[in-house]
């Protein structure tokens, strides 16, 4: 897979992304250059587009077949991971081999679905939840930057992942195309009130402008200064997160997000990473779903660079840390950011490896306790955790206060991953000995699963 | 009685204020010099003494009916305030005249009154909550500094506001007495899942020890420069504040608080101040409510300066400003902070004048909708409302953030704001020409309501 994508490759890293964010930016400035590049988008948006593309009718039946499609040659992609998940299923009865059996590849498939991914960008697209955020043609234009194949990318993740969800629950995610006046914009997916889901999202946002120094500094966790031209810096950020918090007590909440960033310094060099992660929030430990969970993010990160999992673990442990209650937000994963090395195609193909758990990471572990009944207790339990991942959210989380403090962010897409409903009960404490109590325990002290 | 207060001043407050750090230092440190200070407090920790003072029995019967006088003590000192509350009745059947008529002084009363609260500290303990953080024959010791004026101030006021929310409420709070290992600490009274209220807190906190010259400075909204010994700088905080969210979804949510400061620099000279402000929450509109709140407010501004409404109404609705939602969090009150002029005396009284309306700003309201009927729509509506109160609480408000910030906090005091449950849904928009859209329209625009 790495190598095939290698292959396409005839420009440098560096001049790739030059000219990816040179022409957005002239796209943005207007009259400083043709801004042709984005009126097709702003066309289908003033035609009412903004809702899922190609969605309805015979036509959308075509469309999701060929994102179930899609979804596999991901799954297929990530065959690593996906064989460990399956070596993991023959000690573990609980999950239902028939369902996690349709993410395994098989070969003659694969190398079909390899040739449609390195295919026509605008068949692709027919399968995501919306027209992406940067027009087709465009996209089309620049198949071999790293912009476009981290959108490509983004948008597939989405798609595959709402598919997955929609498939389980019934219900149908409302699909929310939305544009940033000082440039780019987003495809929000949100599920709200399902059958299993209480407060599904996945969120796509592709943006473009100017930064600040200060702004600049902050979005680098390791804070590097960096130099703008009359102190402004020409950036170009995209990702896709998702946050799904279930109505059963015993399906966890789960987390992930993954981003890529481009600023361009004063002297035009160019400054790329990449970032992300995903963590599983249980109301009720399952050291199996634990295990699975782990061992998945563990395969895809072991294909890399065999430090990724156990550092990337640390990092998210200490990551999603909620400092006034002393314990963590979950029991983790992997979270990673400011990944630059050792160079923009490997870090890019581990992206990709890590998106093509989302669907195996969770989706078993949802099945697994989709008919286990639950107490009024254990209800509440669940309340006072959402409450904890609110306190996390707005008091912590990077992404969160970045967004909240930036002018022209959309609110509502950085917010969704809030629950539905949430509590706050003054001096709540579990019980000695109790499943709650157990959970405390592990949050207090993060263990390995793996 | 502002008079009063000012006769039995042999002091300059400078030099007291010296005297009372000075002494609560020497207590801290121990080892320096004698800390038998604070070993009654401890003493009366270790016997288990950290519920409600005196509150069962015989002997609880009678202490409350002391507190009851004490607080009427209070109510009837706020003579102004609760004059204007009956002249606004005079056009306002809606609320009890027979109920705010206990808030109205008498004159012989106010006389025994005013000698009583001039008289015994250890007798007008007994009507506390529970004993107060600093030993009760301390306070005597110290019963002009301004230190323990404030002290005995936000006790009273605690227990005034909690027994008239417990009258109403048919409930009684739990009252946690505990210590901040750095010093001083603090009495929290939480009433939770009660027949009127879902969750009432009531907290009074009296802290002291060293801050960095870094943390001084941004405990001064104007940013002030201090300097310390050794960039450490003695400092002693305290105050009472409260936030109470009911079930009913037509009785608003109130929050107050009022607080005092003091910090010594480097060359001895003492920073003090005062802080505070109150300010309602309604989940709907009504101008009735709206106004009483706000008159009675007014009123006990205007007897210490005529501009004090205007500018702390102002600085209230910016203060309280949901920045990424573009909306107040309610419909204001007042708010203030770094008062340290005309004198200490001065001040001192305008923060008494305050904290004795918190009691006819919000009780007549309460009981007016004590008995109205909702749907399930307007209790939705109150949930989404309780969000926003959790994210202005949890992303802007600078106590908030400071508590979590500070080492050796107490969580569970600087987070009872939080409502017991909240809800947050994707994309909420009320109808037009809808209650809910109302309410928002007010949020968006802050008015005049007197």
């Amino acid at each position: 897979m790495a190598s095939i994508v290698l292959l396409s490759v005839k420009q440098t890293a560096q001049t790739k992304a030059k000219r990816c964010l040179g022409s957005r930016l002239k796209g943005l400035a207007g009259a400083g250059g043709p801004s042709a590049t984005f009126l097709p988008e702003r066309e289908w948006l003033s035609k009412g587009l903004n809702l899922r593309f190609m969605s309805h009718g015979t036509a959308g039946r075509s469309a999701a077949g060929t994102t179930r499609r899609g979804a596999l040659a991901f799954s297929g992609a990530a065959a690593v991971a996906a064989a460990a998940v399956v070596g993991f299923l023959a000690n573990a009865n609980h999950f239902q081999r028939a369902e996690m059996a349709t993410t395994i590849p098989q070969k003659a498939k694969k190398k079909k679905e390899e040739e449609e991914e390195e295919g026509d960008i605008a068949q692709r697209c027919r399968g995501f939840m919306s027209v992406p955020v940067t027009d087709i043609s465009v996209l089309e234009k620049r198949k071999d930057e790293m912009s476009t194949k981290m959108e490509m990318l983004i948008m597939e993740t989405q798609a595959e992942f709402c598919k997955a969800l929609e498939e389980v629950d019934g219900g149908t995610f409302k699909v929310d195309k939305w544009q940033r006046k000082e440039g780019g914009g987003g495809i929000s997916c949100v599920m709200q009130d399902g059958k299993v889901f209480e407060k599904a999202g996945v969120n796509v946002s592709v943006v473009f402008g100017y930064l600040t120094e200060e702004a600049a500094k902050q979005m680098r966790s390791r804070g590097k200064v960096l130099k703008g031209k009359d102190g402004k810096l020409p950036f170009c950020a995209m990702g896709v997160s998702s946050v799904i918090h279930p109505k059963n007590p015993h399906i966890p909440t789960v987390h992930f997000n993954y981003r890529y960033f481009e600023i361009e310094e004063e002297d035009g060099s160019k400054q790329w990473w990449f970032g992300g992660g995903t963590d599983l929030t249980p109301v009720y430990i399952d050291r199996e779903d634990a295990f699975l969970f782990h061992n998945t993010l563990k395969e895809a990160c072991d294909k890399h660079h065999p430090k990724y999992y156990a550092d990337f673990k640390k990092w998210c442990d200490r990551y999603f840390y909620v400092r006034h209650r002393g314990e963590t937000r979950g029991i983790g994963g992997i979270f990673f950011d400011d990944l630059d090395s050792p160079n923009q195609e490997e870090v890019f193909n581990f992206i990709k490896s890590c998106a093509r758990t989302v669907v195996p990471c969770y989706l078993p572990i949802v099945k697994k306790h989709l008919n286990d009944s639950f107490t009024q207790e254990e209800k509440d339990w669940q309340q006072v955790r959402r409450g904890r991942y609110v306190e996390f959210n707005l008091v912590y989380d990077r992404g969160v206060k970045f967004g909240l403090a930036t002018p022209g962010s959309r609110i509502e897409s950085i917010l969704m991953s809030l629950p539905l409903t949430a509590r706050w009960e003054y001096m709540h404490e579990p019980g000695k000995g109790s499943r709650e109590a157990e959970m405390l325990e592990v949050l207090r002290n993060p263990k390995e699963w793996v």
